[in-house]
C-alpha cells in the first residue's frame, strides 16, 4: 500500500505515522507513506497557497493551483488515477467498513485541508471522495488522515504479525472487547477474575463472551442487535436484559 | 487549559500538536501539553510496561501499576482529582457538542492504550470518561487523544484568534460548510459563482445560505431536521427536496 498526503504539514504527518507499529510496518516496506507538500508547488514568489475568500468572510482559503499541480506530481509518479480522499465533516462517515474497502487499493491520495478549506474548484477536479471521521470540527485534515492510515494501515497483510493478534477486532461479533488483565493477581486488593487463573478454556471463552455481551449491551446497544450469537448466548442475552431492566424499575 | 497524556509514545504526541493553530496556541500560552511516558513509572529493571494477559489470547496487555503511577504523578502535581479521559471503540461518541463540554475544564488527563489493552483494574480506578471518536479500530489511543485536543483547543479562547473565525462552524445551524471560492477568478475554465463577485452582501448571505442547505440534503439528511432555518429557507428547502424527488422518480 502506498499512501500519499498532500499536506501543508509534512512533518506533523510524518512524525506522527512513525511509531509503533505504523512505523515498523513502514521499516520493513509493507508500506510506504509520502507527504507531498503542497507549498513547494506554488508559483508564486513568497510561496504563499491561500488567499482571500471570494464574496468575503473571516479567514483565509487555500487555492486551485498548488493542491492541483501536487495531486498531478503524484497521478504522474504512479501512472494512474488513484482514489483521492478530501477530510471533511461533510463526507461519508468513515467506519470499520470502509477502512477494509481502503485497505484493497494500491494507492490512496490523501488531501488535507485547511483554514477555511480549499477551491471548490479543484476538488470538484480530483476528489474522489469524501470522508469524515466524525461529527466534531478539527483544525486541519492532517489528523484525520492519520487516523484512517492507521486504521487502514492495521488490515493490511504482515502488519499485525507478532505485534497484536489479527484476529482480535473490537467489533468481533459486533460485540465490545471484554476486560483485559495481565500480572499481578492481585493488585491493590483487586483480584483478577478466578476464571481466568483456571486454566479451563472453555470456561475462559464462555466468561469473556459472556464480558462482551454485557458490555455492549450497557454502552452500545445500538452494536446488540447485528451481534453474532450462539443459542446459549443468546438465551444469556435475553436474561441479562430482562434483569437490567428489572432493576431499572426498582430504582 | 492543561493537558496530560499517559502515553508509551511521548514523541508522537508532541510531534503531532506542535504544528499549525495549536502549536502556536501552545507558544502563546494559552494552552499547556505534556506528555507523561508510562514507561518512566515501571518498577523492574527491564523497563516492561506489558505482559501477558491472564487466561490467554494474543498479544500483550499493560499492567495496571505503571498507569496508575503516571496518572498519581499527574494529580499530585495539580492537586485535584481531574477528569480522565481513556480513548476506546466502547466508549461514548466524541461529538461536537462534548468538545464544547470538555473546553470549561482547567486540566484533562488522556491514558493512551497500546496492544491488546490495559489492565482492566487500573481502568476501574482512574477512569471517568470512556470516549470513542468513531466506529473503527486504531493500534494505539494517541490519535484519538490528539483528535479531541485538536476539537478542544479550537474552542478555547483567543485560540482561533486571526487565524479563522471562531463563527465558522462547519455545524453551524445544523447545516454544512458553504463552497469556498479563491483567486483566481477563472481556473482551468472554472468560473468563480458570479454572486460571489457581485459585492451584494444580502444575495451572497442568500447564495451561501441556499448552497449549504443543497449539500446538506444531499450529503447528511440526518442534520436537516434540526436546521435553523429563517422562513424563506424552509419554503427553499421544501422545494428543494421536492424537486430532488422528481429527478430521482425520472430515472
Amino acid at each position: 500500500m502506498n499512501y500519499h498526503i498532500l499536506t501543508l504539514f509534512p512533518d506533523m504527518v510524518m512524525d506522527g505515522l512513525n511509531t509503533s507499529i505504523i512505523g515498523r510496518a513502514k521499516e520493513k516496506g509493507l508500506l510506504f507513506i509520502e507527504a507531498v507538500n503542497i507549498r513547494d508547488f506554488t508559483q508564486n514568489k513568497h510561496n504563499r497557497v491561500d488567499d482571500y475568500p471570494y464574496g468575503g468572510g473571516a479567514g483565509m482559503v487555500i487555492q486551485a493551483q498548488p493542491v492541483y499541480d501536487a495531486y498531478q506530481h503524484v497521478e504522474k509518479k504512479i501512472g494512474r488515477k488513484p482514489r483521492v480522499l478530501y477530510m471533511t465533516p461533510q463526507g461519508r462517515q468513515f467506519t470499520q467498513s470502509m477502512a477494509e474497502e481502503l485497505a484493497r487499493e494500491e494507492d490512496l491520495v490523501f488531501l488535507c485541508g485547511h483554514y477555511e478549506g480549499i477551491d471548490q474548484r479543484v476538488l470538484e477536479e480530483i476528489v474522489t471522495d469524501y470522508v469524515s471521521i466524525g461529527d466534531y470540527v478539527l483544525t486541519g485534515g492532517e489528523l484525520p488522515a492519520m487516523v484512517m492510515i492507521d486504521a487502514i494501515s492495521r488490515l493490511l497483510e504482515d502488519v499485525l504479525h507478532n505485534e497484536a493478534s489479527a484476529e482480535f477486532e473490537t467489533f468481533h461479533d459486533n460485540l465490545l472487547e471484554y476486560p483485559q488483565y495481565s500480572r499481578p493477581e492481585i493488585w491493590r486488593d483487586k483480584q483478577v477474575p478466578p476464571v481466568l487463573l483456571s486454566g479451563h478454556h472453555a470456561n475462559i471463552e464462555k466468561w469473556r463472551r459472556e464480558q462482551s455481551i454485557m458490555l455492549t449491551v450497557d454502552h452500545r446497544p445500538d452494536l446488540i442487535e447485528q451481534a453474532v450469537l450462539s443459542k446459549k448466548e443468546r438465551i444469556f442475552l435475553e436474561k441479562y436484559v430482562e434483569e437490567k431492566e428489572k432493576r431499572l424499575q426498582q430504582t
